[in-house]
C-alpha cells in the first residue's frame, strides 16, 4: 500500500514532526515529536487506528523537548529510536548507519550524518529523506555545541548529496515557513554548501554563525536525553 | 514532466500559500500569496527561473492581506485570478466554475465552493485540491460575513466530498500544525460535517462558532479588494 505521510508543525520551535504509516497493517512511525503537540499526534494516530512501531529522533533536540516517553506510555509497543553515539539511558534501538526499520511494506534506512551533533542520524524512506538538522532548506544546522563539527558536517551533507536529486527533502525545522524541498535544490541553491562550495570555505560559513545560544537548552538537552521522561520533583 | 509542488507557511496568520511549477517549461502559478512572505516567495521563484502565469486567491481574505499586486510587479506576465462572484477592481481573470488554468503541461481547474464567502473557489490539479476556507483540516471556514452561508458552505463541501477518496487537501490555513489531509479522511473525521453528518446539524454547529472578528477584517479586506495593491496616501 502507498506511504501514508503527514508533515506537522510546532510553531513554537519550528520543528516538523513527520507521521508515516501503512493504514492496510496500521503500523506506523513518527519523527522527531514535540511534547508541546503531542495531544495533536495521538490524535491523529488515534483517530487513524495506528499503532506506533518506532519513534524516530533525528538527534538529542536542544530547543524543544521530545514527546518520545509519553508517546511510548500511550503506545506501548513502540520502540525509541535514536543515534548509537548519542548519550541516551531512555533509547530502545540504538540505531547506526545503514540500519532499516520496517513498518508495513515500508522501509527506512538510517544514515549517520553527524556533524551538527555527534549523533545525528538521517533517515530515508522511499523518495523522502528526514535529515534533522543536519540539511536545512537553504541552510544546515549550526555546529557549536553537544560535539559538533563543521568538517565533519560538510562530509555528512555531501553524503546526503549522493541520494536521487529528486529526493524531497524533511528537515527538522525551517524557520521561513517552506516546508520541504529536493537533494537537487539543494545542491544548487543551498546558501552554506550548494553550487559546490569548498570544505574550507563551509567550515568558514558554518563557524562565522553568529548565534546565542537555543533559550531552552540547559532544560531540553537532560530531558531529551531521557526522551522526555518526567524527572521526578518536576 | 512531474508538477514542482511546494507549500509554504505565513505563521502570523496561519496561512498556507502553494507554488505549482512546471519546471521545464518555468511557468508557474502561486495560490493565495501573503504580503509578509512576499520576499520569501520572489527569492523561491527567481532562484528557480520561474515566471508567474497565475496569481491566484481562493477568496478575499479578512485575516492577511494578499502580495497578488506586490507580485505582478514584479512577474508582469502574471494574471490575477478570483472567482467571479468577488468585488474586486483588480483581477484579471474572474473565474467561474469549471474554468481552467494552464501551466506548462499541468491544469488547474476551478470550482465554485462558496459558503464562506460569497465568492469562495476551490482548485483542482492532478491528485491536490485547493479549498481555501471551504474545507479545513478537521474542520470548516465560518460563514458569518462577507456573505457567508452555512447551507450554501454544506452543498460545496458536499461537493468537495466527490472528488477521489485519495485526492489530497491543502486548505488555506491550519492553526494546530496540520500541512494536508485527503479528501477520505475529512469525510471520516471532519468534526463539522464528516461521518455523514446532516445539513441542519452542520449548520447549527457553523452557527455555533463563537468566533471573534479577524483582527485585520477591516484593513485586510479593502486591501485584498484592490489585491494587495498600496493606496494612495498610505
Amino acid at each position: 500500500m502507498s506511504l501514508f505521510f503527514r508533515p506537522l508543525f510546532e510553531k513554537e520551535s519550528a520543528t516538523y514532526t513527520y507521521l508515516l504509516a501503512d493504514l492496510q497493517t496500521k503500523e506506523a512511525v513518527i519523527i522527531d515529536p514535540v511534547d508541546t503537540t503531542k495531544q495533536r499526534d495521538i490524535a491523529l494516530l488515534e483517530e487513524l487506528g495506528l499503532d506506533l512501531n518506532y519513534i524516530i529522533e533525528t538527534h538529542i533536540h536542544a530547543d524543544h523537548i521530545t514527546s518520545s516517553c509519553p508517546l511510548k506510555q500511550k503506545f506501548t509497543h513502540a520502540k525509541i529510536v535514536i543515534g548509537a553515539a548519542n548519550a541516551t539511558s531512555c533509547a530502545d534501538i540504538l540505531i547506526k548507519d545503514g540500519n532499516t526499520l520496517n513498518f508495513g511494506t515500508h522501509t527506512i534506512t538510517a544514515i549517520a550524518t553527524p556533524g551538527h551533533t555527534i549523533g545525528c542520524m538521517s533517515f530515508v524512506c522511499g523518495n523522502k529523506v528526514f535529515t534533522g538538522d543536519a540539511l536545512l532548506i537553504r541552510s544546515c544546522g549550526r555546529c557549536d555545541f553537544q560535539g559538533g563539527s563543521a568538517e565533519t558536517l560538510f562530509t555528512s551533507i555531501k553524503r546526503l548529496f549522493t541520494l536521487p536529486d529528486t529526493t524531497y527533502v524533511y528537515p527538522a525545522h525551517d524557520y521561513n515557513g517552506r516546508i520541504c524541498s529536493s537533494i537537487w535544490e539543494e545542491k544548487v541553491f543551498n546558501t552554506m554548501i550548494g553550487g559546490g562550495v569548498k570544505k574550507t570555505e563551509f567550515v568558514h560559513r558554518v563557524n562565522a554563525m553568529k548565534l546565542s545560544l537555543p533559550a531552552k537548552i540547559h532544560v531540553a538537552v537532560p530531558a531529551n536525553q531521557v526522551c522526555g521522561a518526567k524527572i521526578i520533583g518536576e
